[in-house]
């Protein structure tokens, strides 16, 4: 598989959503300029976008919409079911927990952990909330490989470092504090405050230009 | 301001980090190189995203740590107080208010509103629940702009559209279905839909590297 650059594969699950839409009205080809419309996004990047994934169109005719999807999907693993623990079951952990958005993409929570005694036993969507201590031990009965890391900032990396040494190699970390791990380990970092810069320049962009009329 | 491209906005605040941990050990300079290794970036494209929020480094000895710092966040707009409201108190909303990641970026939760009766006087990190349709007088009375968006994917466009009529221009959305709002409003759509897909691409080519060894 070749190496994909980011912004390229954060923008392959919005073609994915929009040939969803498309093929709901029963659409079966769109044209990168189509895509490119809907999506406001420059034509020639659509094009190059999908070509590096493998993908080619037909000359006038575009892109078969299913034959995409099903590429698309099969290229970013989604039709691969992902099992994953979440460790942390602070608002943020149950909300992951909870999120509507993962199931369609083929990730499962199986499993919520924490240390503070008062959650244990705590629903959240059907889980139990269990101790720490039993994450490994349930990792490796359900096979998982995949920790959701919602726990504070400053037990980030030790709860990572932990779980990798029983053999879990997949972190999708949201304390904000990012971490590192030795490979095979692949880690997401993700980090809201990132986030929040693009928009802060957004809306203070916004306010200065309104100061100017 | 120049119009600045995603990928860079997202990377500005890695930089910003990175600043603030170097500053901290006493360090003066940094040049791009030794930014780079830290990021894991392209010396390249530090310097071009760099010098494309218009700021400059001094020959031989990199760029100025505190001004860079000071530069950035302003840039950004971090140092200007935004205040916010959340749309939206389930588990989201409620992780959102108790975010720790916005405040150093001056975003400010000032309320956090829901419409379902069994949770109005909670209290969420001293913010009591108030009823949605309290939101728009509290908006104005605090001269809030901001709405967080946390509600439930089909009812995000109405509650951003409601809010917008009453004067609020900026829309940090977190239901998971993407709104559109006129100009001048600022809208910025989160998907973790899309942070799982880059996730699952790595995790599942992980896996097939596995399989060929």
């Amino acid at each position: 598989m070749p190496n994909m650059n980011i912004p390229t594969l954060r923008r392959l699950p919005r073609y994915l959503k929009a040939l969803v839409v498309l093929s709901g009205v029963g659409q079966k080809y769109v044209t990168s300029a189509e895509m490119a419309g809907i999506l406001k996004l420059d034509e020639t990047l659509v094009r190059k976008d999908i070509a590096m994934t493998g993908f080619t169109g037909k000359p006038r005719v575009g892109f078969a919409i299913t034959e995409l999807r099903n590429h698309l999907e099969d290229f970013l693993g989604l039709r691969i079911r992902k099992d994953a623990i979440v460790i942390g079951a602070g608002r943020l952990g149950q909300a992951l927990t909870c999120y509507h958005g993962f199931e369609p993409h083929g990730l499962r929570v199986v499993g919520l952990f924490d240390n503070d005694p008062v959650k244990m036993g705590m629903r959240v969507n059907e889980l139990e909330i269990m101790p720490l201590w039993q994450a490994p031990a349930l990792a490796k009965r359900l096979n998982v490989s995949i920790a959701i890391i919602a726990v504070p900032a400053n037990a980030a990396q030790e709860v990572a470092d932990n779980l990798f040494k029983v053999g879990l190699t997949a972190f999708w970390n949201f304390s904000g504090h990012p971490i590192k791990m030795p490979p095979p380990a692949v880690v997401q970092n993700e980090d809201l405050a990132d986030s929040l810069a693009v928009f802060s320049y957004e809306v203070v962009r916004n306010l200065k230009m309104d100061e100017k009329v």
